[in-house]
Parts: structure tokens; C-alpha cells; sequence
């Protein structure tokens, strides 16, 4: 049976590749500025495209307009204790789906606040390491997570593995999916975990891959249910880092071939990236 | 007549980049932070100088100490209530050259009212997309301009013919340049049309052309006159682009490849690339 | 003797870069948007981690965290005016490594106050091109310094020889070294100048360059002195720029080559590259 529930995941990975290069959807973003160029990039080589924003009213009417939006607190501004809460609210008040990526949580008192807000607005999908994950879920109160934060700056001190609890914690409550990267990733929809294969070590050589995923992952769910979203997210990384490593030489020109690879990668290649599929236990 | 008018234009654009690529001309900007690293790296491929700026005395400081300076709105920051006005008329006072990339024009109550102020100081070039051109010809309550905008975001449903009226009333209105981007080029002075020829289809699969394609032609403008800065500008880029697509294998090694063939193009091959001439009737 | 002190510093060079890549020492900064996302890929290629923080409880606490701290003045935003002086206080009572680049000394009235506050908190490492450096110095009224800057936006009007004398009196007032970028560039402890080779003049043909060579001095700083910090990183650019160089063919493939020759350096070849040692009289 769970080999018909993965034939049936492969075919509507090819169908959110394909629907996302035709219509070109639309996914807004507040995210940070270290890696902004990078998400902007690899949301328009997937075939989406990309729109950045500050302002409380423009990220307001970006939410409502967009086909989805991505939502990183990677580095916060003052003008984000408005922006970040009135696109949250529009996003949940139009039913918009949205990604949120609780990058660094546990620094800083606004970064904790808003991530606390964000409980109430249900995230479509949640995409962060390990530790963030964990951090979240205990932020939110929910199981599986931790009080104490083993984020270290932007990096992840746990495995994914470690995560997957808080992330099935997640992921039921908000009722759409999670997605924790590490060497392998695991997405969730509260129900099945997919864990996705592939990738490179030079993705922790660069800045902004996890952001650029989220980003990417807002793409897709313009088009397609949150699960499928986040594993094509995780699937065409995967695929499109392991092939630029056998390219490079080195993180500078792995980023340039990385967004080549994403460019290249066809809707069959990215379904028929290795994945596995399991049931989650009540 | 023509042939006379476009030998003379090929001339003053060898002379634009031979002057730029001899002094070394600083223009400054205040733009937004996807695409900032990007419109400094083409500036400074040129030959140009960059330096970016978000307070007020510093933006105003900068106008008045650069040749020439590039104001675009993609995001804006709260301070841009003060910086960006503050520049414009730092800027016509000085009589310096600037260029405006009034980018997604519609979104957002305080970029339409800075725009709407921009009227006053009449920008040396405005550059844009055709739906961007066309919305900032209606703000302005010039002829050929829409009331609603066509702006999707940043992108661009409009084609660069339609938005050739538009463009020759702006022009006619500052008394500078209007350049108009699309698979064609559009450049005017009000009185003559110029298509530039060339580009990548690559183009619109970065992000960042169209604002980098603004920092460049504010590098011209600090040489040249409006007209001969906005057509350089497009000239180079497309012949920089249709380079780089030869050698590219997706948008990651274009981006890289043309920032190699911005800097290597020589002043005859940049006024050699094509371009047509036509007047504008009454 | 200065043999055998030449061999002791090749020694610490050694040694300094296994422990960053040993330890991947975190280095947060406060630095500016046009080149954000360079220094965080440089930190990361030499081995390091980044965190990059606006608001000022966040900067706080990433100064009290970090290994050592970088801090910027490339762009200002309003948020920086308590920020970075509370970073700087931060890192001063901490007893933390931290590196500051006046970029642009003499633009702005906010930038040239915070620029004076620091002289109270001794950075451990100032960086910057000639200009700033005997700016600097001249603002904090040492010898050596000049009243007007020669700064000219981000560029330099000086050489590096010209600054030797600010550079000795800014080390000897911090306690600690001073980095003066030129074509040959300049470190000093008060005490001792070395002279660094290599290099590529594609380095000012980026943006940046300076900028992700000051985040990488403060990776090196969180785990050696600051003058062996700063030669090392003088040391791995050289060496890292010399050997993109051969391989580029513009300056869009030179930056992606370099991130991937800092990568590839090892510890024999950076405490390798040409320097010499000269005493500085009392």
C-alpha cells in the first residue's frame, strides 16, 4: 500500500513541477538579507517568481496577491513587529498558504515574540533544522519539543531524526506539513513521514540554502498541497545538489552550478528522486 | 539623415565608455537590498564606482558628490520616507543626473507617493519595464499612461511597443531619457526612438538585470547625456547577454558569465551592437 | 631574528587555521547589504560560521555568543545608532575579539559619531583601505591621521605606505593590529609591520572584497591573536585571489573562483604566502 501512496506522491511531484513552469506563480517574500538574492534566484529557477518586501502594507497586499508566501525571520528589522503579524493574519484570513522559516530562533526578544504569534496563524509548512524545529515546538508548547534551544546562530546542533516527534507535533497542529533538513530530510504531515535522499555537503558551505528551500517551497505550494510542496522542495535540492557537486570545485562554484541544476531539472527527475515513505503511530 | 544621426550616436556611445572606463565615475544609490550586490558588480564591470546609502544626509551627501545617481524603490525601508525625497531634490538642485527604476510601481501607499513626488524633479532617465513605464506615465497624469497598473509584482505583462507613447510623454515631460526593457529595447528622448537588439532570454530567469541595467546606465549619465547613457546601458547588457548565454548552462553560470563579459566588452563592440532609429511625430 | 620570528608567525598561521576548521568558531556580524552575503560565503569557505543581526538586543547577544564579532559601517540604517554601540560595549566588556571596518569615514554624521564612540571600546582589528585607515586616525586625533578624508565613497585615494604611520598609532592605542588593504597590503601590532603579497587586481573589480576580508579576519580572531587574525587573512585572500585569477576570465568567474580557493587553501599554503617583517622604531 505505501507503494501506491508513493507512486501516487511521484506523480504529483511531477504535476506541481509542471503546473509551477507553466504558471509561473507568484510567491512574495519577507525574508533576510544575507541570503535574499539566493532565495530570489532560486524561486525564478524552479519557475516561479520572486517579490521581496518590508513595508506592513505591502506585505499585506503581497500575501493576498500571491499565490503563497515565505515568511523568514533570518534578520529582523524594527519595521518587522507590524510587517511580519498584518502578513501573517491576511495570509490566514485569505487562506493563502505560506512557509515559515523560524531561522536563529532564540535570539533576541522580537524574533521570540513573533515566532510565538505565529502559532495562532498555522504556517502551511514549517521548514528549519533539527534544532529549530525542536525549538519551535517547544516555543509553541506542543510535544516532542525542547525548552532549551540547541540552535547556535544560524546552525543546527541536533539530527533529524531528533526532530521528528516535535515536527509530526507540528505539522498536526497546524495541519499542514514540516520540514526538517539534515544530511537526509525528513517532511511530514502528521500522518506519514517522507525522509528524501540526495544533496551535497557543500549546501553547509554556503549561505542560504535552507532559505532558499523555503523559499522555493512557497513556490511549489502555490500549486500543490503543502506535504508535496515541501518533498518537491527537498527533492529538487537534492537532485540539483548532487549534481552540481560532481561539477564543482569548491562552494563558489557549487552555487553557481546549484542554480544551473535547478534550472535543468525536469519534473520526472525531481519526482523520481529517492525518497522513502513511512506511517506515523498515534 | 538617419544613418548620420545613428554614426553620430555610435560615436558619443564609444566616447560614454571610453570616459567611463578612463575616470572611473562614482555613481551612488539607494535600491533595494534583493539585487544591491548585483547593480554594484555591474557598475563597477563598467568602470564605474559604487556606493549605497539608506539615511538622509548621506543619501543627499551622495547625490550631490556622485556624476550621477540611481534611485530605485523596489523595497523600501520606513527611512525612505525622508531619503529618497530628500535625494531627488538634492539631485535637480545640483542639476546632477539620476536615474529613476520606479519598480512595482501599484503596491503600497508610500512607493506610489514617492513616486507621485518624483514628478517634480523631472529624472534624467526613468527605466523600466513596459507595464512599470506605463503605470508611472498614468501616476504622472501624462498621455499614453494606464490608470491601473499591469504590474504583477516586479515582472512586467505588458510588451515594449504599448508602452511607447507612455514613454515618449515621460520624456518629453523631464526632458531626459525613458528606456523601456523587453525581449526589444525601447530608449527615447521624446523626439527619437531607439530599439536596442541582443539580450538572453536569461535575463528573466535572474534576478536583478533590470536594476543593474539602472546602476549602469547611472554610470553612463555621470559621462554622458541621458539619451546615449540609457542606450549604452541596453547596449552592453545585450550584448554582455547574448555572450553569456553561448557559454551558460543555466541562469547560475549566466549570471556569472556576464558579469565576465560586461567587464571584457570594448567601447566598438558595445556601439556596434544593433539598434534601430525612428522619429517620433508630433 | 626576524628569521626566526618569521617562522614563529608561519607557525601560528598554521595553527590558527586548522582551529578554525577544527572548530568552525562562529563570527556574527553587523555589516552592510551590499556585500552581506560575500562576507557570510567567505567565513563559511575558510571554515567559520555566520550570524548577521540588525536590532540591538540581538547584536548584544550575538557579541556575547560569537568567537569573535565583526562589525561594519558600510550601510547604516537608523537601528544602528544603539546597536552597534552596544555591540561594541558588548564586546568590550566581554573581553571579546571583534574587528571594525570604518567603510566610508566622513559620509554621514551618524557614521562619524558611532566612528568616534568606538575609539573608547579598542577594536581588536581595524580594516580598512588607506584612506580610512589615516581617517580613522585622524578622527580619534592620533598621529599619523589626516583631518580631511581622502575616502571617496567606498574607494581609497592613499597607499598603503602612506598609512603606515596612522596604522602603528591606531594599534598602539587599541592594543591590538591594524590591516590597511593596498596592493601590497599592511598589518601591524604597534610594534611590528608585515608586508603581505599576492593578490589579484580583480579584487577591486567586486564589491566586497574588503568587506568579507574583515568577516574572515574576525573568524580567525575568535581563535589567534589579532595580528596573526589579520595576516592570516591577508594571507589566505592573497593567496586565495592569485590563484582565481589564473583561472577567471571576468570578474563574475574571479569571485566565484575565489570563495572556491579560500575553500581549497590549506594551512601550509596560507602561512606560505609571501610576507615580509619589519620592526617600527619608537
Amino acid at each position: 500500500m505505501m507503494q501506491d501512496r508513493m507512486e501516487e506522491i511521484r506523480e504529483q511531484i511531477v504535476q506541481a513541477v509542471r503546473d509551477v513552469k507553466r504558471t509561473n506563480p507568484m510567491a512574495g517574500s519577507i525574508t533576510n538579507t544575507v541570503t535574499i538574492n539566493l532565495v530570489a534566484n532560486a524561486q525564478i529557477a524552479v519557475g516561479g517568481s520572486a517579490a521581496m518586501v518590508y513595508l506592513p502594507d505591502e506585505a499585506e497586499f503581497l500575501s493576498r496577491a500571491g499565490g503563497a508566501t515565505y515568511l523568514n525571520v533570518g534578520t529582523i528589522f524594527p519595521v518587522y513587529e507590524e510587517s511580519l503579524p498584518r502578513a501573517a493574519r491576511a495570509l490566514h484570513e485569505a487562506s493563502k498558504p505560506w512557509v515559515l522559516d523560524p531561522v536563529a530562533i532564540g535570539i533576541g526578544s522580537l524574533r521570540t515574540e513573533l515566532l510565538h504569534q505565529f502559532k495562532a496563524q498555522k504556517p502551511s509548512i514549517i521548514r528549519g533544522n533539527p534544532s529549530e524545529i525542536l525549538a519551535l515546538a517547544g516555543l509553541w508548547g506542543l510535544e516532542g519539543g525542547t525548552k532549551a534551544s540547541n540552535v547556535r546562530g544560524v546552525d543546527s546542533t541536533d539530527t533529524v531524526m531528533a526532530a521528528k516527534d516535535a515536527a509530526v507535533a507540528l505539522a498536526r497542529w497546524t495541519g499542514g506539513a514540516v520540514a526538517a533538513s539534515g544530511e537526509t530530510d525528513l517532511v511530514t504531515d502528521g500522518s506519514v513521514v517522507a525522509l528524501s535522499y540526495g544533496g551535497s555537503h557543500f549546501m553547509n558551505r554556503i549561505t542560504g540554502s535552507g532559505c532558499a528551500l523555503g523559499g522555493v517551497m512557497a513556490v511549489y505550494a502555490a500549486v500543490a498541497s503543502p506535504f508535496i510542496a515541501a518533498l518537491t522542495g527537498h527533492a529538487v535540492f537534492n537532485l540539483a545538489a548532487s549534481r552540481a557537486e560532481r561539477r564543482a570545485e569548491g562552494p563558489g562554484s557549487f552555487q553557481t552550478f546549484f542554480l544551473d541544476e535547478l534550472y535543468n531539472a525536469t519534473a520526472e527527475e525531481i519526482a523520481n528522486n529517492p525518497f522513502e515513505l513511512e506511517e506515523v503511530g498515534e
